[in-house]
C-alpha cells in the first residue's frame, strides 16, 4: 500500500473517457469516409524520422519548430552509437514527401493521399494545443506540375467534412484563402528586401491590432508609404479591386479567382480570399489556407495548408509540386468537446444485453448472443446469475438501449420501457 | 541537387505502400468490429506514460524490457528538469492499469475495453519482430473478484477474429490455454524454490529442445526426478489425467478444465491445453494463452495473454482482478503479407473515375462525381482534358474499377470492357 504511485494526466497528452474516445472514433470515421470518397488512399508513416530528415527540410520555417522537436533515446543506452537518430514527427507533411521521394517508382502520379495519424511537438502545452495530437492530413502531388483544380478541391473537401461532423451544426466556421505570389510579388514590386520578416508579420494580422504592425514593419525599415499600400492590399477581400504591380502579383491573383471561382457552389461565406493570410511554414508557394471559427478567430486556425512548388527536393531529383491542408483534429476536437457539443454516446457500443437468468440458461444466453452478433449487433452478456435488478442496473449504467430475457423471450427498451417477445433470428431495433 | 538526402528504411518501423495499407486498414476495421459485437468499449492512452509508470510495475518481468523502453528527449533541452521524464510505451497493459486506476470513479466495472495502438521496443529487429508495431488488445477488468467465464470469452472472440480475417484462410492456427497454478502448484508441492527462474526455462519449451531444458534445470539444482516431474506435467495436454498434488495444483486443473468445456463449441484443435505455456511476465496468476501458427510454431506467439489478480496495485488501494488478451498485430500482419496471401486491393479506395472530356465540361464532370459520392460510391474526376488513352491508363494503374464517360453518359467496367448506358442517381455495381 506504501507503494502506491498516484497517476494524474501528463500536461499536453490528452486522454478521454470511453463516452468522448466514440466520438472521436465518430470523427475519424466520418473525415476518413469523406478522403476516400474523393479518392484519396490512406498511408500511415512511422511515428519517427531521422533527425537528418527531419533538419533536411531546410527554410527558416524550421527553427520555430526544432526546439519543439522530441527525439528518442534507449532507456539504457547500448554501443549502437552507429544508429541513426530517430526524432518523432512534428507534421505529416515531410513525412509525406520522405515518402514520395523514398516510394517514388512504386507510385502513381498524381499521388493523392491521406494520413491521420499522431505528431509530437515539446511546445507549452495551453487550450487547443497539445504536445500530442491527431493531425488529419490530404495532399496531392505531381511530377514537375500539378493543375490549380487541386487547390479548389481541398477547400472543398474540407468544407464538406467540417460542416458534417456530428457536433458541429451550430459552428460558424470560414476558409481564408490567399495566394502568396500577390503578397511576394507586391513586396518585390515595392524593392523591399527583407521579405521573409515582413511576412512574418503580416501573419500576425488576425492575433495582433495593425497599428502595432505597422510600428513593427516601421522598425524594420519599411517607409510609411509602403506600409500603407501593404496594408491596402492585405485587408482587402475583393480580387476585383487589386491591382497588380507586376507579374508575380498578377499571377497570384489570377490563381485565387481561379480558385474562388471553383469554390462559387458553396454556400456564401463558407469560403472567402483574404490577402492578410499569408502561413509561417516557408515552403508554400501559391495558395496558403486557414480556417477559422468566425466568432473566435483568435483560437487560431483549425485547418491549414497550401500549395508548394517543390517539395521532395531534399530527398529526390525530381520536381514535386503539390498541395495540401490539415485539420487540426485535436484542436478542432477539444473545442467541440469543451462546448459540450460532442455527439451525447453512450460509454459502450453494446446494442444489447442479454440477461443471465441462471447458471443453466447460459448456453442459450451464449448461443441468443451469437445469433444476434451474427446479424451485425453489438450484444453483451451478463457475466453472472445476478438479481435482475443489478444486471438491469449494469445496462443502464453503461448506457445499453435494449436488453434481451432469454427465458420470457422478450426484449425491453430501456428508453421507452416498452418490452416485446422477440427472437434473435428476426428482431429489429426500433428506432 | 548536391544537399539530396536519400532518405532509406528505419530498420524495426516498417511502412507500407498505399495497398498494402489498404489490407492493414481492412484488418483493422474487421477486429474493431468483432471486439465491439461483444460490447467491448475503446479507449487510447497517450504513446507516453511517465518514467515513474513504467518502472512501477515491478516484478521481474520489468528487467527484460527496461532496455527496451525509449524516452522522449527535446532536441533542444531548456530549463524544465522538474518535468517528469517520459517513455514510450512498450505494452497496453501498463497503460491500461494506470488508466482504469486514474480514472476508477468514471468507469463502470466489468471494465471491458479494447486497445489499438502503436507501442515502441528498441529490440533488435527481426523476422516478425519490428520496434514499432501495432497491438490490439482487449481486457476485461472488475473489482475484488472476476467470473472465470469471461477466461473463455477471450480466446472465442480471438478464434472469431484471426479465422475471419481476409488471407487467414489457409492458416492453421491454434490457440494453446494453461493455468499458471497447475504450474506453480507443483513446483511449490515438490519444495522447489527457485519457482521464478524454473518457470522462464518451461516458458522456452517452444524454442529448446526437452534435453538442453532438463540439462539447465539440473545446473539450477533440480534433482532429476523433480525434472521428470515437471516434464510429466508440461507434456500432458489431457486434463484428466494430470493429478493434483496439492490445492493450487487442484485449482489451476478446475479452472483449465472450466475454460476448456466452455470452448467446446470451437472447431477440434482451434484451442488445446498446453501444460507447457506459462509466459515470461510474472504478473500473471492463472489463465495463460498462446497461439502459435501450428506449421511453424518457433515463429512465436501471435496473440498471448492471461490473467492476473491484482494488476493496478502500483496505482490504487483496490483489488482489481482482469483478463486479457493480445494480438501481436504487425507480427501477424507481416507474416500474412511476406507470404502473399493479403487480400490483393488496389492502390485507390475509388470506385469510379470520371473522364474529364474538355475543360467545358468539367462542371458537369464535377456534378456527376458529387451526385455518386453522396450514393456513397468513392470517386475521383480526372484533373485535366488529356488524351482518352491517359485518362484510361491512370484509372487501370490505380486500379479503378469503373470509367464514367460524362459526355455518352456511359460506364466502362474495366475488368470486362463491357461500357453500358448509366445515369449516376441510379447506377449500381454489376458485381
Amino acid at each position: 500500500m506504501s507503494n502506491i504511485y498516484k497517476p494524474k494526466s501528463i500536461s499536453g497528452f490528452p486522454e478521454w473517457l470511453p463516452e468522448i474516445r466514440r466520438a472521436e472514433q465518430l470523427w475519424f470515421d466520418q473525415i476518413r469516409t469523406v478522403f476516400e470518397s474523393y479518392g484519396f488512399c490512406s498511408i500511415e508513416t512511422p511515428s519517427v524520422e531521422e533527425l537528418n530528415v527531419i533538419n533536411a527540410k531546410g527554410g527558416d520555417g524550421g527553427a520555430d519548430v526544432d526546439k519543439e522537436v522530441y527525439v528518442l533515446e534507449r532507456l539504457h543506452k547500448q554501443n549502437d552509437d552507429k544508429e541513426a537518430r530517430l526524432a518523432l514527427h512534428f507534421d505529416q507533411t515531410i513525412p509525406l514527401a520522405r515518402y514520395t521521394a523514398q516510394h517514388f517508382n512504386d507510385l502513381v502520379f498524381p499521388f493523392k493521399r491521406y494520413q491521420m495519424q499522431r505528431v509530437w511537438r515539446g511546445e507549452r502545452p495551453q487550450a487547443g494545443r497539445f504536445r500530442e495530437f491527431y493531425q488529419c492530413d490530404i495532399d496531392v502531388i505531381n511530377v514537375d506540375n500539378l493543375p490549380m483544380h487541386f487547390d479548389a478541391e481541398m477547400p472543398a473537401i474540407i468544407w464538406g467534412i467540417l460542416s458534417g461532423l456530428d457536433g458541429m451544426e451550430n459552428e460558424n466556421i470560414q476558409i481564408r484563402i490567399s495566394n502568396r505570389k500577390i503578397l511576394i510579388g507586391l513586396l518585390e514590386g515595392l524593392g523591399i528586401e527583407n521579405i521573409t520578416e515582413v511576412t512574418r508579420w503580416i501573419d500576425k494580422s488576425d492575433k495582433l491590432p495593425q497599428d502595432k504592425i505597422a510600428h513593427e514593419l516601421e522598425n524594420i525599415g519599411l517607409s510609411s508609404d509602403n506600409i500603407d499600400k501593404i496594408f491596402d492590399i492585405t485587408s482587402k477581400s475583393s480580387l476585383k479591386e487589386t491591382v497588380a504591380i507586376n507579374d508575380l502579383m498578377r499571377e497570384g491573383i489570377e490563381e485565387l479567382s481561379f480558385v474562388m471561382e471553383q469554390l462559387s457552389h458553396l454556400p456564401e461565406g463558407a469560403v472567402i480570399a483574404d490577402l492578410s493570410i499569408v502561413r509561417g511554414l516557408d515552403y508554400y508557394t501559391g495558395t496558403v489556407y486557414e480556417t477559422v471559427f468566425t466568432d473566435d478567430p483568435s483560437y487560431g486556425s483549425i485547418c491549414s495548408g497550401g500549395r508548394y512548388d517543390d517539395l521532395a527536393s531534399n530527398y529526390i531529383n525530381k520536381k514535386l509540386p503539390g498541395v495540401g491542408i490539415s485539420i487540426g483534429f485535436s484542436r478542432l476536437f477539444d473545442r467541440i468537446r469543451l462546448k459540450g457539443n460532442l455527439p451525447s454516446l453512450s460509454m459502450s457500443p453494446a446494442d444489447i444485453l442479454v440477461i443471465l437468468p441462471s447458471e443453466e440458461l447460459r448456453p442459450k444466453v451464449m448461443e441468443t448472443a451469437q445469433i444476434l452478433r451474427k446479424r451485425g449487433f453489438n450484444v453483451e452478456t451478463f457475466h453472472s446469475p445476478s438479481k435482475m435488478k443489478r444486471q438491469l442496473a449494469y445496462a443502464q449504467k453503461k448506457g445499453i438501449k435494449y436488453v434481451w430475457f432469454p427465458d420470457a423471450g422478450e426484449v425491453k427498451n430501456m428508453d421507452t420501457s416498452e418490452q416485446a417477445k422477440a427472437t434473435p433470428e428476426n428482431w429489429t431495433k426500433d428506432d
